[in-house]
């Protein structure tokens, strides 16, 4: 097994086991344990509902530091009033005993089905034998047992030289489904060898996710138990990176590339996804323009079943940036399919229908709106809403 | 045939004509005439992306009177440039000279495909022939001339007495796919024999649209061709409806309920869709509160498709209420399906699965969140989310 995901790092041991929350059998229990405190940030749902093992995660981030973690699938421990927060509580105890540290030095993640408890003897059994199974090579274990219906597991690694130092930064992630901007049905880990100040670090970590993991959109819907972890534990032996410079950049460039390789796997792998769409807005008047273009069209599931079946009706693209809310002039907007010229100045212009074919039937579709009315470029990736997404959705509790 | 739609009230006619838009020969043109000028009034896309026929239709709206409203499916009119703007006023004027009446009068709808020029020789053919066939009974068959992937006409017909005169309100829509709140992909024309002032028709109008179009969501979507349009010829004989009383109560309500049974025909008749889904929100503390939580339930994909799965998935209605952007307190919020119980301040309770699946099962299924923290009561109309939706969106144009 190589060292991927969370275990790249030095320092950092994971596992992955099935304690049985998912009826299928399948790994439903990831521990990820760091050998010495690590500094901790992370980002969390804006949902309003927000699941109870999210609040303990919440609570006990702002405590800067963290020696585990620990996420459960099958069971979102959402929606069950203040029983939730105790078995919250009791599932960080549990932990705590086991690496022995404080409870609150265990931050928690639980992804599923809403409203039901968690069986904490399942969990309290997985945690002994993930404990058990602690191991440098543990990370690609572990992301597989974090995943719901997601196709396959989500790693990515980064290894970088500053100031002769080698620093790794290495990252897991589940999503499919729900996946939006805001921290939607996501969870990611990240972990890192790094020596950073905590501040430094929240700080990197919302600039990388607000480039990654808040530029993808699946189906629109965010959940109430998601969130981005980081843990950098200072192992690499570089001096502290306590305030912006060539370190701090050379952290965060490493660390946006991690979280954007994380993003794009969680699009392509959207329910019942066939292809990754990157949706580009170019020559946008303002950042707020071009965030609500982006966002209606990587939303409609016209336009997403529309690139399933390979159509190049690229009036529904223009149709969905019309009722974005976004203010322009769409007089002055051209479409591209890949390289295909579409529309010019809001108009229909001939176009090869077989070459503009060609580029929707590649796996990556990248369609690019030019508003020509401003210096403001962005982008974000969705998927394809297919036949399976229905039939995945339709029937996710049984 | 009977008088039903737009032919109900005295004095219209109308017709539908296949003229070959459509590539499968269906009807594709319809023809509204009064026989004398009506009063009307309309209400619009407010897609910043706007159709050349539509954009007509609004300008000649201010005017206050119209004779003819001719629509066309198969082609939107729509990112054509300024192509677009003259075949509409070309259009307005072949019906013009059938009709005898200015180009002014004229109303137009154009919906379809965007992105191409519309065959005014087809339609000058096809107008010919409709204003041949122009019939007190053709409301039907003006009916089904609009249809786009809709799979069946939608009409529906109030006549009420007030001070001993019989008024007749009618109407016809076409919609499917892309309903959503503000005149999504709809297109409606009601034509009425009350005599009403311009000013109380207009406001009639919104009231009305306001409960029933403007509550319906089927996929998210608002189009660029979109509106409703009435006409009001006067021919009932009352007096003139020109300001609040109890004569104008009772023109709005039959107005309303013409609107609601037209608007939950177009929910019910939503791409793919094997149910309505009524959504109510009770006890909400603000309008704008309701408003978000029941948008975004009706457009959250995992909702509509665990209603398609007849799924008693309720965590999903809770977290598409979460993430509405509505500030509310979801430990107060009861959810039922049906008359079922399933979440209680904000908690999962028993309930018995079987009796849940019997309310899923239903063609017309009603979720209601009580969020016992208000006096505001609302509600929205969408479908569920099929296979059939991805069939018949991702091909749409071929």
């Amino acid at each position: 097994m190589a060292k991927t995901g969370v275990t790249a790092a030095l320092g950092f041991r994971a596992a992955g086991v099935a304690c049985g929350l998912k009826k299928n059998g399948e790994k439903d229990l990831a521990l990820v344990v760091s050998d010495v405190p690590a500094t901790c940030a992370g980002i969390f749902t804006k949902n309003v509902v927000k699941g109870h093992s999210l609040k303990w995660s919440q609570k006990m981030i702002s405590r800067g530091t963290a020696r585990a973690v620990a996420i459960n699938s099958g069971c979102a421990n959402a929606c069950v009033g203040e029983a939730g927060d105790r078995d919250a509580h009791e599932m960080a105890k549990l932990v705590s005993r086991l690496v022995q540290c404080e409870a609150e030095d265990v931050l928690l993640g639980s992804t599923g089905v809403i409203g039901y408890r968690l069986d904490l003897g399942k969990i309290a059994a997985g945690l002994e034998e993930a404990f058990r199974a602690l191991s440098t090579d543990g990370g690609n274990e572990a992301a597989r047992a974090i995943m719901t219906t997601d196709t396959f597991p989500k790693e990515a690694v980064r290894v970088y030289e500053h100031g002769g130092h080698t620093i790794t930064i290495g990252g897991m992630a589940k999503g499919s489904g729900m996946i939006h901007p805001n921290m939607a049905t996501m969870i990611s880990v990240i972990t890192t060898d790094a020596c950073i100040s905590r501040e430094m670090l929240d700080r990197a970590l919302r600039d990388a996710a607000d480039m990654s993991f808040n530029r993808i959109s699946i189906d629109g819907d965010t959940s109430v138990c998601d969130k981005v972890l980081i843990l950098a534990n200072g192992l690499a032996g570089n001096p502290v990176i306590d305030g912006e410079g060539p370190a701090y950049d050379a952290f965060v460039k490493a660390l946006k590339e991690v979280s954007v390789e994380l993003a794009k796997m969680l699009a392509r792998d959207g329910e019942g996804a066939t292809k990754l769409i990157e949706i580009n807005v170019k020559h946008a008047p303002d950042r707020e323009t071009a965030h609500l273009i982006l966002n209606a069209i990587a939303k409609s599931p016209l336009v997403k079943t529309a690139i399933f079946g390979s159509d190049a009706n690229w009036g529904r693209i223009m149709t969905a940036a019309g009722y974005s809310g976004a203010n322009f002039d769409p007089g002055k907007v051209d479409i591209l399919l890949g390289n295909v010229l579409v529309c010019k100045n809001g108009c229909a212009v001939p176009f090869d229908e077989e070459e503009a074919y060609k580029v929707l039937q590649t796996s990556e579709v990248v369609i690019t709106l030019d508003l020509n009315q401003g210096t403001v470029d962005d982008r974000i990736w969705t998927c394809d809403l297919t036949y399976d997404y229905v039939r995945i959705n339709g029937s996710y509790r049984s």
